[in-house]
Formats: C-alpha cells, structure tokens, sequence
C-alpha cells in the first residue's frame, strides 16, 4: 500500500542513462514498492532529444513547457495540462520545446525493469 | 495503437453516475483501445465530495485547484503539478477545495470495467 501525495521534491531526479541529453527522471512509485505502475517526474533540458522505442506503456503527462513526441512518424506538441500516451512498441522521438519541459509520467509495467 | 496527445477538450466529460457530487470524468483512452490503461481527465465543482474505494490503481495528477483526499485514514491535499495515488483496494474520500479542481487520472485496470 502506498497510498500518498507525490511531488518533484519527493523524487531524486536521475540523468537518463545512455542518453547524451539533458534528461533527467526520478520514481516516486515504482517496482520496489509492490503494485503495478510506475509513477514518476521527469525534467528535459531546452531542446534536448531522445529516440527510443518504449518498452511499456508510457503516459507522459506535461506540467510545464512544451514537448513534442514524434510517434512513428507522426508528430504531436503538448503542453501544461497535456498528456502524450505511448504505448507499449512504438518508436518514439521526444523533443523538449526552447524552454525546456517538466513532465509527469506513469507506465504500465515498470520502465526500469523493462529497459534494463 | 493509439499513440497520441490527448486534452481536456479532447474527451466528453460526463456526470459520474451514482454520485450526488459534482463530478465529471471522460476518458481520452479506455477498454474501446486494446491496451491496459485508462487515461482520462475529472473535473470538480467547489467542494465536491467523493466517498469510494478504490476498484483499481488509479494516479491522480492534479492540473488546476486543489483536492484533498483521505486515504485509509490519512489525508493529503494536492495542487498544481502533484499526484495522488490511490492503489487498488484503498478506501478513500476525495474533496474538492472550494474553487474546484481539474485532473487528470491514469487507471490500470480499466475503471469504468471495473466501477460497472
């Protein structure tokens, strides 16, 4: 059971591994505490750039600026109050927007495990 | 596939049925896509008043205003850019603060399938 309000000062931002961008993303709830999801915040840099094809069910869920996902070739921008879904297999491009973005980001089953 | 990027004004907000609050939620993405997750957004009236327990794991991201929710017990009150989440089985009152709120949910199972 972990039942509780969670923040971006509640999590340990982490730089993406393997990525050279300004990407950094930390858990507040994931496989170490029992249930299903992963929830978490996630910070990109301006501009900065990821490729990668999501290997769960990823829901990106915009808090501020702007960011635009290129999913199998089809572009969207989203931004405060916006949500991008990803699911599982799709070749993705992420894009932060001038000013950077600060996301939120739930996944089914938990993207640690699953990226290894 | 349902890649995509999804707003308020993306869904139909509907009265939750057996509910005298003023509560409206619609869903971006439910059971109707094949995949495992609901996404969807809620929107409270001022003071609106929820008792439940929770049917699935459901993350609440708080987008505008303010809502308290009481778990097992325990109350937390989130604002713009927080989450609450409430795992399966939990008993919870969620509350309104008095200029509403607007949210955003991401369920696993599908809530409406498992609500009935």
């Amino acid at each position: 059971m972990n039942f509780g309000k969670y923040g971006v000062a509640d999590v340990r931002l982490e730089r993406l591994a393997g990525q050279d961008a300004e990407i950094w993303a930390g858990n507040a709830v994931d496989e170490r505490h029992g249930g299903p999801v992963t929830i978490g915040f996630g910070r990109y840099g301006p501009g900065a750039r990821l490729e990668e094809t999501i290997a769960v069910h990823d829901v990106m869920i915009v808090l501020d600026g702007e960011v635009t996902v290129t999913g199998d070739g089809r572009p969207v921008t989203a931004g405060p109050g916006e949500i991008v879904y990803m699911p599982e297999g799709v070749a993705v491009v992420i894009e932060a927007g001038e000013c950077g973005a600060m996301t939120a980001y739930v996944t089914y089953p938990h993207w640690r495990e699953a990226r290894g």
